[in-house]
C-alpha cells in the first residue's frame, strides 16, 4: 500500500518474563510500546529483561525493519490510553486481574482491545471484571512467547478479534481461535493429554523419564513441528486419508484410547519424575537448559522461514 | 580408530515403501543392504521406491561418505545368511510374521538380530514365532523412517540390543529402549495420547480441526522438537525446576487431566475430521502433503545438526 501507516499502539501491562518478552517482540516488530508495572523495580529492570529477547529476535526476525518505540510508564492512563491493544501479563488470579480490568477500562479508548496473556484462567472468568466484556479477549503465548509463533484466542467481539489478529501477525505471530472458552485452550489442553500418558509411561514401568522425552523429540514432536496431529492421520490413511483411515483403524484406535493410562502423582511417581529430568539435564541448571532451548527453537525458526510447515 | 572395520551387513524384508526407506538409510550410510521380498514384482520395484529417499539422504546427511552396496536378492537365504541385522517390514499379520521367523530362524546367524518393525503388535505378539525368541527385537521407526530419527526396541536380550543399536546409530538414527514390552510402544502411545484430546477438542465444539493443527505446529509441537514434555514442566517449575512444579501445579494438573476428554469417533466427528483436514489440505492431494512434509522435516533436520535438541 502507498499510504503511509502509523504503527500499532501496544500497552504492556506488567513487565516480569511474560510481560518483557512481549515487550521485545513488538518492539522488533516496529510497533510503539508503553510499558506499566504497579512495582517501579519491575518497571525498570524490564529493559534489563528484554535484553536477550531482542538479542534473539535479532536472528529469528533480521529483517523486520527499524524497531518501535519503547516508553516506560509511571502511570497506568500513560500506558494505555493510546493503546490499540493493550496485553496484560499480571498474576494468574482473577480478583487481580478483575480489579486491573477496573482501573484500565475507563482509560482505554472505545475500539481498544483488551488482551490477556492468561494461561489457567479462561474468558468467562475474566469477563466480569469489565462494564463491557466484549473490550477483552484472552490471547494466550505459548513460552517462551518471541519465540513461538502461537497465540491462542477467544473473545465475543470478532471485530476486535480480527484488529488484534492483525496487530499479532504484524509482529509474526500465528492467532488460532477457538470456537468456544475452554480451560486450558487448546495448546495446553494438549499439552497435557500427552503429559498424562508420559507421566503414566514412568508410573508403569514402561520407560525412564529420558527415554520418553528422547523418543518425543527425536519421533513425534520433531514430526508434529511440521505436521498437525489431524493432518498426520490424514497421512497415515494412504491414498484413502483421513476417510480411510477412520474406516480402516478407527476402531483400533478407538481401543488404543481406552488402553491409555490414568496416572497419579503419588510420591513414588514425583520421585521418578524428578530423578528422571535431573538425570536427563545431566548437570545442567535451568537456565542453561532455556538457553539450550532457545538456540535449538531458533534454528528451527530460521529453517522454517525456508520450508514452512504443512 | 584405525583398524579397517567392515560395513554392517543388513537384510531388509519386505521392499514396500518402509522397507525401501530402511534400504535408502542404511545403504546412505555405508552398510551393505540385502533387500529380499516374496513378491517378485515387490523386489524389483525397490530401487524407484529408494530414490527420492537417497535424494533426500544426501541433503539431511551429506557428509555420509560412500554408500554401501545394494543387492536385491532371489532368495530369504541369500538376504539373512550373513546380515548382523536382519530388519523385518511385512504386513501386521502375527501368523504371517511367525510364518516368516520360521523360515529366518534356521538361515540366520547365531549373533544376528531379528528386528521387526512392527506397529501394531508387540514383542510377545511375535516371540512365539522364533525357538529363540532372545533373536528377535521389535525396532519400530516413525514415519517416514529415513528422515525422523526414531527407533523404539524392545527384546530381551541386552547384547543384541546393543549390538542393533550400534547399527542404527551409524544410521544416525535414535534408538530409544522400552524397559517393558508395550502395545504403541512410547510415541504412537504418546500420539494416540494428544490426539484423542484433538478429536475431543473437535467433538466438543472447541476448535476446528485446521486451528488445532495450526496451534500444535506452532505452539507445543514446534517446542517438542527441541524439548521433551517431561522436561518442558521441569522449565515450566522455574527455580524450583520439576520439583517446584510438582509442588505448587501438581494438583491443578491432576484436576486437568480429569477435565480432558473422551470422544467417540461417531458418525458426525468422522465427517468433521474428514472435513477439516479437507480445508487444511487446500487441494493439495497426499502426495504434495508427503513432499511438503518431507521439505519441511529435512529443514528442520539439517538446522538440528547445528543446534541439538536440548
Amino acid at each position: 500500500m502507498s499510504q503511509t501507516h502509523t504503527p500499532p499502539q501496544v500497552a504492556i501491562l506488567g513487565a516480569g518474563l511474560i510481560g518483557a518478552a512481549w515487550a521485545a517482540l513488538f518492539q522488533h516488530h516496529g510497533a510503539d510500546v508503553r510499558v506499566w508495572d504497579p512495582v517501579p523495580e519491575a518497571l525498570s529492570g524490564v529493559r534489563a529483561r528484554m535484553a536477550a529477547p531482542l538479542e534473539q529476535l535479532a536472528q529469528v526476525a533480521p529483517d523486520a525493519g527499524p524497531p518501535g518505540k519503547l516508553t516506560l510508564c509511571d502511570t497506568l492512563a500513560d500506558a494505555v490510553s493510546h493503546a490499540d491493544l493493550i496485553q496484560e501479563n499480571a498474576p494468574e488470579n482473577a480478583a487481580l486481574k478483575h480489579a486491573l480490568f477496573a482501573q484500565v477500562e475507563p482509560l482505554m479508548g472505545r475500539d481498544a482491545v483488551l488482551a490477556s496473556s492468561t494461561s489457567a484462567l479462561t474468558w468467562s472468568d475474566l469477563a466480569p471484571g469489565l462494564n463491557d466484556p466484549a473490550r477483552l479477549i484472552t490471547a494466550h503465548p505459548f513460552n517462551p512467547p518471541h519465540l513461538v509463533p502461537l497465540v491462542e484466542i477467544y473473545g465475543t467481539d470478532l471485530d476486535r478479534i480480527a484488529r488484534a489478529e492483525a496487530i499479532y501477525r504484524a509482529a509474526e505471530r500465528v492467532p488460532v481461535r477457538l470456537k468456544k472458552d475452554a480451560t486450558g485452550h487448546i495448546a495446553n489442553r494438549l499439552a497435557s493429554a500427552l503429559w498424562r500418558e508420559a507421566v503414566f509411561m514412568v508410573q508403569d514401568g514402561i520407560a525412564e523419564v529420558e527415554a520418553i522425552d528422547t523418543a518425543l523429540v527425536n519421533g513425534p514432536g520433531l514430526r508434529w513441528s511440521v505436521l498437525g496431529a489431524h493432518m498426520a492421520y490424514h497421512l497415515g490413511g494412504g491414498a484413502g486419508g483421513m476417510a480411510g483411515y477412520l474406516a480402516h483403524l478407527g476402531p483400533s484406535q478407538e481401543r488404543r484410547w481406552a488402553a491409555l493410562g490414568t496416572p497419579s502423582l503419588t510420591p513414588d511417581v514425583q520421585k521418578a519424575l524428578v530423578d528422571g529430568v535431573a538425570r536427563e539435564a545431566a548437570g545442567r541448571d535451568i537456565p542453561e537448559l532455556e538457553a539450550a532451548r532457545d538456540t535449538a527453537l531458533i534454528a528451527m525458526l530460521r529453517a522454517r522461514r525456508e520450508a514452512p510447515h504443512v
